[in-house]
């Protein structure tokens, strides 16, 4: 699909094809897409869940709100997880790996060292989960365009029961918390939203010149 | 370029070839990209603005930590301008161009305002620049996938003065605040940092079984 025609094609689906799974080559290449997605520094400050189990999914459902049914009747599950503190062995280890693969001096590895904890130490514990939130959209938004590329519908899911998702994933005993969840799969014909017109600004009002 | 290809070549460009500039075709099909990305209930609570004014452009190097050069060796910087006041007139307006565009009868109407006053007030007044530039980075990964695909480099910048950017633009007369800087263009064959390894968790240690 071309650029334009996967903008118009995709849509928040609201019910999945139960019956059409998504292969694992599609799978693997979506989460790909996120691994891969910039972030501030490189930090990379969320871990992807990817849940196929229908009985976890059917369970994510009871999560959501307005008992939504995108996780349950979902091919695949895609969970963006945050660590519950984004402290300094969080960053330390990023900083030492990116060192090693990197090969850099010591020299550079203390500068980066020092710009990597400036930064974190400079956001108060209110913005921190903010920030680390704002880098899992923008992967989000990655996904989502990739998988419209590829024919592959999607939902992404703000609105849920965090401590509900976080308890059936088990994500607190990692040190995770849920942040964004996105069902992936194919568009169910029953679904109606399908044909719902997609609103959008005009472009004259939307951009704004300086 | 394939998926694989864009998201490997792609990085957060330092400097860009002042000799190059994208076209108003190219241009717009970005700009596309940012007006079509989903947003909460289809909110679209940001603007974009276009500069390519090498006036602007060096005046927003001054605006960016760390004497960065991106906007000003840039050949269009986007900025995702939120509006200052997610208030009712900013909603209202787009329940009635929604429910004009999608002919909703009184009744489905009422319950679309109903629903998105709630979830809009839902939000205390600290939540809600949180919620809105969750939605900006959303659009903005689109924006840097697409600009990849397309061989298109940028530089997605949260580092920066955002008074002294909001002066430079004169967004806050129209009601506006700067979220995020997104200069695009071509790398300049001076800039080393395309040539850094580009450091993530390897496949095994990003993806987590639930």
């Amino acid at each position: 699909m071309n650029l334009r025609e996967a903008l118009h094609w995709r849509y928040a689906v609201k019910l999945f094809d139960r019956t059409r799974t998504l292969s694992t080559e599609q799978i693997e290449e979506l989460a790909e897409v996120v691994r891969m997605a910039p972030t501030s520094l490189g930090l990379q400050p969320f871990r992807l869940l990817i849940v196929d189990d229908p009985a976890v999914k059917a369970q994510l459902d009871t999560a959501c709100h307005r008992q939504q049914k995108q996780p349950g009747s979902a091919s695949h599950v895609f969970i963006f997880a945050a660590p519950t503190a984004v402290d300094e062995p969080f960053w330390r280890e990023y900083v030492d790996r990116a060192a090693r693969e990197r090969h850099l001096p010591p020299e550079k590895r203390g500068e980066f060292e020092t710009r990597v904890r400036n930064y974190i130490t400079s956001k108060s514990e209110a913005e921190l989960p903010h920030w680390v939130e704002k880098q899992v959209y923008l992967a989000a938004g990655q996904l989502l365009l990739a998988a419209a590329l590829a024919g592959i519908d999607a939902c992404p899911m703000e609105g849920f029961d965090r401590n509900e998702a976080d308890r059936i994933l088990g994500l607190r005993q990692m040190g995770l918390r849920s942040v964004l969840l996105c069902p992936l799969g194919h568009r169910s014909p029953m679904d109606t939203f399908a044909a719902v017109k997609k609103v959008r600004l005009p472009r004259d009002r939307f951009v704004i010149a300086p």
